[in-house]
């Protein structure tokens, strides 16, 4: 495929559908008339509420996925074994002891260990990057709580996610290395309402572990006037988290089999688990629930397409990823059969924009694809597709990947907190997120010749 | 004054400015410059937090408010003892226990009893009306939980808060007299956020109290579903609020003395204390920050006003109203010396009506003072001002009252919540407050005629 890197005509390519198509037109039309999903996240959330890997709502998830998907009369559905981690959170709170009193909104960071006994209390030192958590003298960070201050803007690709993530990830380990004895970060989120985002971190090997814990913005906003006002600052924190042995979960898959090559998938993933803190109607029912009604919809045509379409419902993306690693292992022989894979995990934002990840001799049905859902809004970007958190493990074999890129402009503002509920979901939006899904899967999973695998050059992550 | 109940032809009146006035153009250019609101806002939810009457930040409010009136240069600043109502939360949870099990975010209503033990579970039984509860025989509610699920629509005057929070006010007692053990209501907010909105209760003398709380919108909305589902609904609710020995608060008061008549008053009020959930910033650290910003433009004129200009930040409105008691028992004998009274406590909202409660013969001075807020948009509605929470103890004596009504729209959706922060504070709008108080703050005190007492008749609260 063509990896120019000069800015794609985005407005040509999105205002000119390249053909029309009578059952693209139909599952158009079904996606704005008929669609389930929004019914589909509510019917997930509400009967299995939260689901961290391990969770009693993990579990229900599962049997959800299992019951949903045969009562929608999708094949070959099961559920595949996969041992999650299982991180409780605990009770948790703090608060700002001097120079003045505060209660602090806060989340320990998903993975973080506990603070002990009583839980501690010490002064702060302020950083807005790791850079310049590296410039600081031992001497000024030994004994205290590293506060990461870093912002994260608004966007419509939510890009900023990747620059302020890493510091709630690795920063915990980062500090301690220069003798910290704990982190709060500012959320990495674009609202200004009063939930911290939790999210996942990971301790470096060999160095102390450290509790890691998020603020809401407008209470790391305070601390932040509160340390630039120049007087000592300091915080208490007391977290009671804990990691248990492995759980036991399940990736659950459906599938809509081929009617000409049943053993060629177009993967559909979205991830089942959600954080604790709410029970991830946006991070992922959405996803689940899009990629579900999108096989239904195709399901619903009068023929099936030639090959098979697979919904693979993941367990433990948010801290883990071993649902993605599980299915790759478990399927690894089945690898070169994977036609095209995409991941449903950015909210219900609509989708603006389309790429592929695939070999030069499979543009044009590349293109002949982008021009299926331009009638939906949606532009062709011919830069490669990233894929996802999920798609992760299936890079290597070079399956081919496409993305479907959402407006993310709200997405942030609810990601990882305990507001991640039914309410946050536009049905309408979703819907036109399925209607893209289903013609792309219908599309891909019909096109005539197999895609030939990504080139060896291009499947690492970008 | 008129009182007309024919719809005022607001568009008309708010777009004919009546006369200008060097001193009043400079007020408004003032307000648009240099005003200081918002940094009294931050300054007070960031040294006093949160300020429950009773509480710390209660103690730490009646700090700054002296300190920093004397700071700006204002008059015969003091404290004046109050004794207040002290209740405190303690820890709090909630959940649905079945038909699927789920957390709860829920918020004790203030002044509710704690539960007792490991708390109380019981099945649900939900009306959307007092009058639905009424028509429920007793069998029906007898060792149940009662859930009010009305719901605020939002509007711009926000008159849905007076339909319903009176089911949050006196819910617990009537659904107490039914041999129910504790109520539930959907918060009264407007927002779909994870917050719930807490908020003064009473219990009835004679009616066993029971514990009463909040449930944040999409709790309600999922208790909601579950209810209409048909299966029964367990929830489990669990309180340890308590309440104390009175404590000792005050109102601050601060005054810009009048050049020709010092001991006739213009009243600017709003309240200090806040819940303990928030900080405070909206409801009611704007309204503090308006009429001390207020009064600091009127003293920085090169001329006094003929009278004097009496800041009052009133303690403990939003649980029992004894400051507002307070200062109308200690004033008593000033009452006749009120010239008029105003409250700014609806948050950060833009003025969009002007009204007057006072005497037929004030009616042109009035109109006058109108004229002099048209130029910031505000509309002149020839019905009577309803004054607000802290000035109803002001109708008997029949001081004159004037509301300047702000645009409500956002205000409850952060209002009584944890959300309620400086983050939600918007400058710009909070500037065009304070230039309307400021200048019906100047104009009334400079008037050349003392207004007359409101009638008798229309003494009464609306």
């Amino acid at each position: 495929m063509t990896t120019s890197t000069a800015a794609p005509n985005l407005a040509t390519s999105a205002n000119k559908p390249l053909e029309s198509d009578p059952i693209v037109d139909k599952l158009h039309s079904l996606a704005r008339t008929e669609s389930r999903a929004y019914d589909l996240v509510r019917s997930l959330v509400d009967e299995a509420g939260s689901r961290l890997a391990g969770s009693p709502g993990d579990k229900a998830a599962v049997a959800w996925g299992v019951r949903t998907m045969k009562e929608l009369g999708m094949q070959n559905v099961r559920a595949e074994k996969v041992m999650v981690p299982h991180w409780e959170r605990g009770a948790e709170s703090g608060r700002i002891v001097s120079p003045v009193s505060h209660t602090l909104a806060l989340n320990a960071l998903g993975g973080s260990v506990s603070t002990t006994g009583k839980g501690i209390e010490a002064e702060v030192v302020m950083v807005d990057s790791m850079q310049a958590l590296e410039k600081l003298d031992e001497a000024s960070v030994k004994g205290k709580i590293v506060f990461f201050s870093a912002r994260m803007q608004r966007s419509r690709t939510g890009d900023e996610y990747g620059r302020v993530a890493p510091m709630r990830a690795y920063g915990a380990s980062a500090a301690a290395k220069k003798g910290a004895i704990a982190t709060v970060i500012r959320s990495v989120g674009t609202d200004h309402d009063r939930f911290p985002h939790t999210g996942g971190m990971r301790y470096e090997k060999g160095v102390p572990e450290i509790p890691a814990a998020a603020l809401a913005v407008p209470d790391a906003e305070l601390l932040e006037r509160l340390v630039l006002a120049g007087k000592p600052v300091r915080i208490a924190l007391s977290l009671s988290s804990k990691t248990f042995p492995d759980a036991e979960s399940a990736n659950v898959v459906g599938e809509v089999i081929g009617r000409e090559k049943p053993d060629e998938v177009v993967l559909l993933g979205a991830h089942l688990d959600s954080w604790d803190t709410g029970v991830g109607a946006v991070d992922d029912g959405v996803g689940c629930a899009a990629i579900i009604e999108a096989a239904r919809l195709v399901m619903s045509l009068p023929v099936r397409p030639r090959r098979t379409v697979r919904v693979v419902l993941f367990a433990n993306e948010e801290n883990g990823l071993r649902g993605a690693k599980t299915y790759a292992t478990d399927h690894t022989v089945e690898m070169e059969k994977h036609h095209l894979a995409m991941e449903v995990d950015y909210g219900s934002g609509r989708v603006h924009t389309i790429r592929f990840l695939g070999a030069e001799n499979s543009a044009a049905t590349f293109s002949r694809i982008a021009g299926f859902v331009a009638p939906l809004g949606i532009a062709y970007e011919q830069a490669p597709a990233s894929g996802g958190a999920d798609t992760i493990p299936l890079r290597p074999f070079g399956v081919p990947l496409v993305d479907l890129s959402q407006d993310a402009t709200k997405y942030f503002d609810v990601h990882h907190t305990a507001n991640d509920t039914l309410a946050q979901v536009a049905k309408e939006d979703l819907d036109q997120v399925v209607a893209a899904v289903a013609t792309v899967a219908w599309a891909a999973a019909d096109a005539p010749d197999f895609f030939a695998r990504v080139p060896e050059e291009q499947r690492g992550r970008k």
